[in-house]
């Protein structure tokens, strides 16, 4: 097949683009670089270092065979969209290209807006250049379960049957977004059930949990081919940043109670769960939600399982809780269901100790790069629209 | 009551501005005219003659004895807004400053792009500015009853309890508006329900029927205080644009079968249900959402209201069937509610045969004006992202 990702440059868009090669597809995709720049913005670096594009590109060649199609623009430039896709011809067009970050959303003013423009222009702009050039390749866009908040009742695969005052209707589960972020994902998933539904597009949206890990088997040894890793309190998602802040022995900063619930799933899950949806595609004129994650922790249960990992390989780690930045629920029901991949074949890696094990021996090679930045590691931007480095706080005695 | 009204140039601002100035409260507002602008690109002008600001704003002094507190400029450029707020520090602020039009939103990519960031980026900047500057005013935000679509069961007013594999939730109504306009109103909506979770805002989220008429009585009879009255495809909404075609003899043009059914209500009831709003606000941090209409019809029951006017004011209309540009249900279900305004005191106006014989006499005067423009009254915008001119269609024969 014919794929098309956006944002190849970035954590997931670089592992998949290898993975999918490795499998003998055709890969194309566009970047300009901004994860690199938030990433500097807040005053860190990845864990892993990341190459050049040039020298990643080159890399890609050595190592797979082929060459990557690669372009440098904006999704923003809608010429520049349009063009590419129309040379390309894509059979699958997978969407990494939107801001990911809550807490960078809820920063000010102008960082929500550049959240709303980045994330809601460029996937409008998608669909208005699939519609225009390419209407029968399937989408594969990146929500987040976070797009469902955590209302008291399950959670379904995006749609479920409503009876209300004695009457029914199969509707759009309600969406309870968290930060700005997640708003904007709500907001393109409304766009695209409504592109499906006029022109016929078709499009699986995943509704994906937190991802986490340095390396899926494609990439091979090849410093240049690794994907990048952050920690910082933006980019850094929960157990990536913990992994970094154990190789360094700085405390692991749970927020609040930690009883938060999430779906989590392993780096080279979240790869294997987009290649079903890419190789498995929706029909035309469909548009289908996958939730998709291996299983559900608290993040209390993550730390625990980091430190347990970080023993292994010889590192005490400190669970601490901090002052939470977030406005969030820290005690709630948290049930969504995750069957339309494993109906398609989705295997969940059960063994995510083992998934950490390996992060800390990559990250311990590159304890100096986090060490540096050691300052960054506490969180400070708040959802009143403030700056507050949080404090430890007492809390119920841990497990 | 200090009352901010952004796009107090448009059909609704102007006329709310002069009501809200009668009632005795003190009234600011800007524009950038963008409705002018965009009417003219239309190849259209409005059926009432629209004055200049600078003449408007004289007429409003000399009749309402006070000043219009005004300020060109857009709510886009955020430090004008927020400066605006800061120095006016409303009790109040109404946002009636979205691009209001479906059509014109699924005309192009660079159309579909407009609307999202004219209205998306424009309500957020609201929310910051109320944030930043005036957090204890109430916002009056102008939705649509088009953010529910047409679901099989009971529209509530925004929020439903649910009940799901044996739990129970309070949540909010699933939403499935039918153009980009309409979602656009979508995302300001969850965008507003969470500023008001995070911040402790507090907002009256309006999803409003289709409105028409062309006077309310603050206006008294001076002409530069009249409101606009369009009739192009794109800002011509229905019962409008049926009595301008009807005074110039132009057939009605209803589009299918024209059983879709909305609610509607007259613009003396919108404005009293605005000032209801305004005058009994939300609590603090409180979002709450009011249907408001004064009744459903089908567009084809109004269409033949409109023809019975017509023909107290001794015109003969004919109305006919053209196929439809949208892509929309003709035959649905539909049953919203509308009881929070009536608590508070709303008291619809149920002779709307009497509002459109008004309508029709004010017309009248000005029929030379819209008979110029008889070119435009049959739409070409098509859902599909075409242009094609509709044609006239067979359908049932008509009640």
């Amino acid at each position: 097949m014919r794929v098309f990702i956006a944002g190849v440059d970035g954590y997931l868009g670089w592992a998949l683009a290898q993975h999918l090669t490795a499998r003998g597809h055709t890969v194309a995709g566009n970047d300009v670089y901004l994860r690199r720049k938030w990433v500097e913005e807040m005053g860190s670096v990845s864990a892993m270092p990341v190459y050049s594009i040039d020298e990643r590109l080159q890399a890609f060649k050595e190592r797979h065979g082929v060459e990557l199609i690669y372009r440098e623009g904006d999704l923003l430039d809608y010429k520049f969209l349009r063009d590419f896709l129309a040379d390309f011809q894509p059979d699958a067009i997978v969407h990494l290209a939107e801001m990911p970050s809550a807490p960078y959303s809820m920063i000010d003013q102008e960082h929500s807006v550049f959240t709303h423009t980045n994330n809601v222009i460029g996937s409008l702009n998608v669909l208005w250049a699939m519609k225009e050039v390419c209407p029968k390749a399937h989408l594969v866009k990146l929500g987040t379960m976070g797009e469902y908040g955590t209302p008291n009742i399950d959670i379904p695969e995006g749609f479920f049957e409503v009876e209300y005052r004695g009457r029914k209707d199969y509707l759009p589960f309600p969406r309870q977004p968290g930060s700005f972020y997640h708003l904007t994902k709500v907001h393109d998933s409304n766009n695209t059930v409504f592109a499906c539904r006029m022109w016929g597009l078709s499009a699986t949206d995943i509704m994906q949990g937190v991802v986490f890990g340095t390396h899926i088997d494609a990439m091979g040894d090849d410093p240049r081919l690794r994907t990048r890793l952050d920690f910082d309190q933006c980019f850094g998602t929960a157990v990536n940043r913990f992994c970094c802040q154990a190789v360094i022995g700085h405390p692991l900063t749970l927020y609040g109670v930690g009883h938060q619930t999430r779906g989590f799933l392993p780096l080279r899950d979240s790869i294997q769960c987009l290649t079903i949806a890419i190789e498995n595609p929706a029909k035309p004129g469909e548009y289908r939600v996958f939730n998709q994650f291996e299983e559900t922790y608290t993040i209390e249960e993550l730390a625990y399982k980091v430190k347990e990992a970080a023993k292994d390989v010889g590192i005490d780690a400190e669970v601490l809780h901090f002052d939470n930045p977030r406005k969030e629920k820290e005690e709630h029901y948290y049930n969504p269901d995750r069957q339309h991949l494993i109906d398609l074949g989705y295997q969940p890696t059960h063994d995510v100790v083992a998934e950490m094990r390996v992060m800390l021996k990559d990250l311990m090679q590159h304890r100096d790069r986090i060490m540096e930045k050691r300052d960054i590691l506490v969180p400070d931007i708040r959802w009143d629209g403030t700056r507050r480095r949080s404090q430890v706080i007492e809390t119920t005695p841990a497990k």
